[in-house]
């Protein structure tokens, strides 16, 4: 495996195993490894670069093949050191692909139906794949501090892995969030801080921490280390290939929040074909948002090739930022592959959490409504063809979302004798 | 492989893989196999009674080696038909075998500390895995309807596993429940009936209706099908093993309810043993109750064969069973083994799951906090070893019981610029 290692005053010589430099999406300008995000050129954001020449496939196959149940059986391509499965994190990943006949027959999907199942995570979210990506960056620059602004999910899986891999963490949050999603966070042990003002104030405090002296030695996942952390969203697609078999599916129908997610995922199922571990074949991919934050979905509809930010306003806030920055890379990818990019209301999204849990007793967050009732929407309007292998991703888990399902309650009550048993009509 | 067949009127004829017959613990007494849980001789408890007489080790470890991830790699040692791996169920197990080093130094273990990891189960605690095999059990006697009654956990695994195996669920909760609990159980759209009356009330009535023809068709997984959901426990066993290299641990710390778990964690390194998958060695097992039900502990330490049992008072809710059905066998099995049962406050129970989550990132449910407390408490008074491996169990999900940690909060709240970060402290 061909590694680059890079000195400099201000980063130690890094592995980072076949991570080779950052290159600016934009305007393809390469730096050294480091935790940059954005082209000193052109202010494109960075992302990874990589040296897969010396892969052979068959080998590489094998190799994941025997690689341990989590993502670090794709270490190989992925900006981490070879030996990363020996050091201290959460081994996320390798969540179950189930495979959702129940469902399918509800929605009339008859080329197979597969739900990804990202609850199964060690915080029960798709973030500790990207924080895992993170902290190994942070490893690697000697960084001491974990942090990151969050109003959920990011929040526990920052906590979390900092605690097990014996950094300190440092979370911003919103002084007043609710006392559940404060606990979630809070009981990892790390600094919690809330801040005075709206989340938007949050991440304003944040990037003026990171220009800072104060925010030295400190590594924000999705700010400072967000080249890093984002390739963590590749083994989604690593993963559902080789649950497939080693085989890309038709369709995947991915949410939206900041976009990065979606145009990770096109990334990792085209690293496997070029690498040889799938064979080529046309595959589409599916944006799905929240209608109360549609930004992507509007622009798409529009034929815009711009995304307007929208001020949020659902209940699926893990999904609920305004002004996506990946959103122009979502639009091209959906074109490209004649995918689409598609809403639901608040109310669809509450019907698809439990039309998912009734057919397949998975028990989604609320974004795993928006992509389940993006789908059903999909095929309703003819842009999904149900006679495809169909990947649905579900992102998080309803146990962080309660409120969403609230309504949900007891089907009938009885006196405990069985006459009132026979009276409520149970048998 | 051997299987025996068993026909009668009343049940069809069953393919439960190496389940030979049912087999009663006091006095031996065999039945073929049904959905029957008492000896009709002695009204002990019957237990699956198997044929492993065809296995040898080599190729049974590496047909196990070869198989999924999750439990039905184990089916040859399972109540279930040798294809059970193919049927439409949760297919939990499988779960995380963490090397926990921070939390040893902090407890002074210096012999190898583990956390197996069971929030990682579909639905977030090891009921999912006692439930599978009741679903097996329950398909096997062409039962329709999947049933319990619960306040917690159980409920969920029900709900969740009929869903996806396109069984009928119905699930007696007391209808006074806590409406997070309530929604967790009701979100998997089977019948939900809220009894009015506590719990011996709803367990009570359960019973009534087993015996009533309205029960006919309908599968109580821990009380007809008893005998087949205990098996589930062994692959806990079966796992540690596994994922320490084919090794028995020296030590394991268990949560005490019924009692259940434990012994069948014995029985599955009994059946190690026996199959020659591992070598024979010395073990101890520990019990960890709640100080507010711990009528096993305090048998225990009073050096008593009897259990006398008590009103339950703990936040560990999951494990409070005032009159633990196998607590004389779990005496048995401590003592036996070298090992102790112990209990801790609930003040204990919290300080327990805040420091599993903050030195291995592990946010555990009340019952992983007891095993944590009683595991430091047992080092203490120099019951456990600090020098031998030792395996602590995590049976359920911290996101289930947030009231236990609910005053952990912000370490602190700032304005959003840096003047005020400074004078809070944080750099």
């Amino acid at each position: 495996m061909a590694v680059q290692t890079v000195a400099s005053t201000s980063t130690p010589t890094v592995d980072l195993g076949p991570a080779a430099a950052l290159s600016c999406r934009e305007c393809g300008h390469r730096v050294p490894l480091g935790p940059v995000f954005a082209c000193e050129e052109c202010f494109g954001p960075l992302e990874i670069a990589y040296d897969f020449s010396a892969y052979d496939a068959e080998e590489l196959r094998k190799r994941i093949e025997a690689g341990p149940s989590n993502i670090w059986r794709y270490a190989p391509l992925l900006p981490v050191p070879a030996d990363v499965a020996g050091k201290p994190n959460l081994n996320p990943g390798w969540t179950k692909l189930v495979k959702a006949d129940n469902l399918a027959r509800e929605l009339g999907v008859t080329g197979g139906l597969y739900v990804k199942d990202d609850s199964g995570n060690p915080t029960h979210s798709f973030k500790d794949r990207v924080v895992a990506q993170a902290l190994e960056a942070a490893r690697a620059f000697g960084f001491t501090t974990l942090s990151c602004s969050s109003t959920g999910n990011l929040a526990g899986a920052v906590g979390a892995a900092a605690a097990r891999a014996g950094f300190r963490s440092c979370v911003f949050i919103p002084h007043d969030l609710e006392q559940g999603k404060v606990v979630m966070a809070a009981v990892y042990g790390g600094e919690l801080v809330g801040i005075e003002g709206n989340y938007d104030d949050v991440n304003r405090f944040c990037s003026e921490l990171i220009g800072d002296p104060a925010g030295e030695g400190w590594g924000f996942v999705n700010v400072n280390l967000r080249p890093y952390y984002a390739e963590g969203s590749k083994t989604l697609a690593y993963e559902i290939c080789e649950q497939l078999g080693w085989q890309l599916p038709d369709q995947i129908v991915v949410p939206i929040a900041s976009g990065s997610q979606l145009t990770k995922i096109d990334k990792g199922l085209q690293e496997l074909i070029k690498l040889g571990l799938v064979e080529d074949k046309p595959y589409k991919i599916f944006g799905a948002q929240a209608e109360g934050c549609s930004p992507v979905s509007v622009a798409f509809k529009g034929g815009h090739d711009v995304v307007r930010p929208q001020k949020p306003d659902t209940i699926a806030k893990s999904l609920a930022i305004g002004n996506p920055a990946d959103g122009p890379y979502v639009l091209d990818i959906a074109r490209r592959t004649g995918g689409a990019v598609e809403d639901v209301t608040d109310a669809q999204i509450v019907d698809a959490i439990k039309l998912l849990a009734r057919t397949e007793g998975i028990f989604a967050e609320t974004a795993g409504g928006v992509t389940v009732g993006v789908t059903r929407k999909l095929i309703e309007n003819g842009l999904l063809d149900p006679a495809l292998t169909t990947v649905v991703l579900n992102t998080g888990d309803g146990l962080k979302t309660l409120d969403a399902v609230a309504g949900t309650g007891l089907t009938a009550t009885i006196r405990p004798n069985l006459e009132s048993f026979r009276e409520a009509g149970l048998v």
